[in-house]
């Protein structure tokens, strides 16, 4: 089980913190402690996560104790001085809400039933300045001005609010409070993970292995995926999204896909990787990986069906129509179940951005064709049919296409 | 008024800030909120306290409202490092004594009875971490590093832990909770008396100005007069040690004294500096001096008993036992109300590093002498009169002295 648990690591400290910890479990008989933190800010999920996710479900599977710590005490009070607008303060409702949402998504991964949730809050919101003091005499100025944000802004002279160099502590304090044996996280959480173990040090505890994951490149190619951003793969994007955007990614990140987040065992890894080695099409590769993630978060099924939607949708349109825009026709006929739309339904359907009266206006001055015809009669019915051509305006073009094969 | 207000200001802050905030209490018919801090973990006033304790007198005359902080928060966490040893914590017990005889030295110069005083254990005990954090927020670690020692000690990769940081936040603290309009102090706390009014500011309310004193040079004529130090004059000091201690001081120091912790008039203020500036033997000036200081925290009548002591005892001694150690007759016939004293019994109440045993060893093999005279008697007894000599082996000679002339 230790090849599993020490697979993926991108920085563990101490060096060989996994080996001790393990050992410690054996001598002491029971299980490790292994901490993971949420911030409720925003609950939902990607593939990013999914890393972190999958390491702990190992550690799960080892038979350990999981316990998630939501870090509901600083979300509830945001950035006091209003200059963060990514922390607004948010109420008890939003992160109950929030962090429903990412118990059901951590649902995808590991085993819910068999894991603690603790919300530090518990422990945070009870402590009075005696003990803040007491907490963070613990750590001087110079350690947490090494954490990398921190010395870029004071290097650079941004401002650092007082209360901005507490949160690393408080966080290294529930590391503390749960006893923890082993803290997981990204490469991000690094400084943050470390400042548990030299609480737990400062109180007479054995500190905490800190073993981090690598962070995942997102569609962009360039970027970490991130909760907030434009390049993220979601847990609960549906099984076709899912697949299409693993299949958009660049082709320099599908080595790390394969290893971050598929689950093929060390055959078909090995396969795969060797495959890429042999300058295949690497499309061959990417479907690969698309269609097992694909089943993870959702089922063997889903992917099969996404891989086929995929085909259909993107790979099979003739290079002709390779810039119009796919209407689906099992969608067209869900939508128009009396049988063949008006123009102007027909475009109200495909079109995202135009009111019905602006699409009479375009069609009553000759801006509508169907399959290259003009049809300025916005009543007319329009037979829908595979391979049949939409074009609204000068921009907006569509095929119809056959998703029911 | 103003006159009296604006002397022997160090820094001001900001520039007008005392006719500023004159004319405040002018426009709004109410007197000034005027706060001095006291940290109580030493008890005992020296001369330096007493600088700024008249500037707090005079506004005190003015009409204003004198409110005196007890720091009694912080004394009773101490330094929970453990590494500051000045800096233990303080029990409730130790902090109500120290604060109690604070108290009662200030009374040797302002008006205890017409003043509030005010413990920050009031509002700071019952912060919890949720207020500390709004509190904090307001400041910048850049802003605090600006403290001198601070700013030194981050230089020279000293460690400054993140509860030293919230002190001088804390203490602001106090500005915001009771409303002050001047803070009053040291040049030493030139920076903690900021940081209340960057809070007062950052909780929209005026901003105290911040007048400090200048410090006082101590007896060592080199170091600032120090709480902890063996270079301070104490209020509570006898009449003859605080005469004796100022006649001591280096020349250099007479016009800062002068200027500093005299109340003279200013016509004899001026002529006093004017001696000073026509190279007059400065003993003079420093005798009116000593003689002015005495008589303000004790009176009139001991400062010419402490002058009289002077003179007789350190003045008036011939020049050939000008090595000789002052034994008083009036403390000896006190001590020895029978009459002449043994030799052993003498030399018993001269030294302070000697047993009895000892001395009769030194008696017994000849090291003892009175009058140059080598006594081996130990049980000799010796007449008491102004003028003898007693000399104890080598080093320690002693003459007594008519102090009841």
């Amino acid at each position: 089980m230790i090849d599993r648990l020490s697979a993926n690591i991108a920085i563990m400290e101490p060096k060989d913190g996994l080996r001790e910890k393990l050992a410690l479990s054996n001598k002491e008989s029971r299980p490790l402690i292994v901490k993971l933190g949420f911030d409720p800010t925003a609950p939902n999920l990607h593939l990013g996560h999914a890393v972190v996710l999958k390491k702990l479900r190992d550690f799960q599977e080892a038979g350990h104790r999981i316990v998630i710590i939501i870090g509901d005490f600083t979300a509830s009070i945001g950035d006091p001085t209003g200059r963060n607008k990514m922390r607004p303060p948010l109420s008890v409702q939003e992160i109950d809400a929030n962090s429903a949402t990412y118990i059901s998504q951590l649902d995808l991964v590991v085993d819910t039933k068999r894991m603690e949730i603790r919300r530090n809050s518990d422990w945070l919101g009870k402590l009075d300045l005696r003990e803040v003091i007491k907490i963070i005499s613990k750590v001087t100025v110079a350690q947490i001005l090494q954490r990398e944000d921190f010395r870029q802004r004071f290097k650079s002279e941004l401002p650092i609010h007082v209360h901005e160099i507490l949160y690393p502590i408080l966080q290294g304090y529930d590391s503390v409070m749960i006893n923890a044996d082993i803290e997981l996280g990204g490469t991000d959480q690094l400084f943050n993970n470390l400042m548990g173990r030299a609480l737990q040090q400062a109180y007479g505890m054995q500190a905490q292995a800190v073993i981090t994951s690598p962070l995942l490149i997102g569609l962009d190619g360039t970027d970490k995926m991130s909760k907030t951003g434009t390049n993220s793969i979601w847990l609960k994007d549906t099984p076709e999204n899912m697949y299409g955007k693993i299949m958009s990614l660049p082709d320099n990140l599908i080595p790390d896909y394969l290893s971050l987040v598929t689950d093929f065992d060390a055959a078909e890894h090995a396969e795969l990787r060797d495959a890429l080695g042999r300058q295949i099409n690497p499309m061959i590769v990417k479907k690969k990986i698309a269609a097992n993630v694909v089943a993870q978060f959702h089922s063997q099924e889903a992917a099969q069906q996404a891989a086929a939607h995929f085909e259909r949708t993107v790979q099979r349109r003739d290079p002709e129509h390779s810039d119009h825009a796919p209407l689906a026709i099992g969608k067209l006929r869900e939508s128009f179940p009396a049988g063949s739309p008006s123009l102007v339904a027909l475009c109200d359907f495909a079109t995202t951005d135009m009111s019905r009266s602006e699409i009479r206006r375009l069609i009553r001055g000759g801006g509508v064709r169907v399959d290259r015809e003009k049809i300025t009669d916005e009543n007319a019915k329009i037979d829908i049919g595979p391979g049949r051509t939409l074009w609204v305006g000068k921009r907006s073009k569509f095929i119809i296409v056959d998703d029911q094969r």
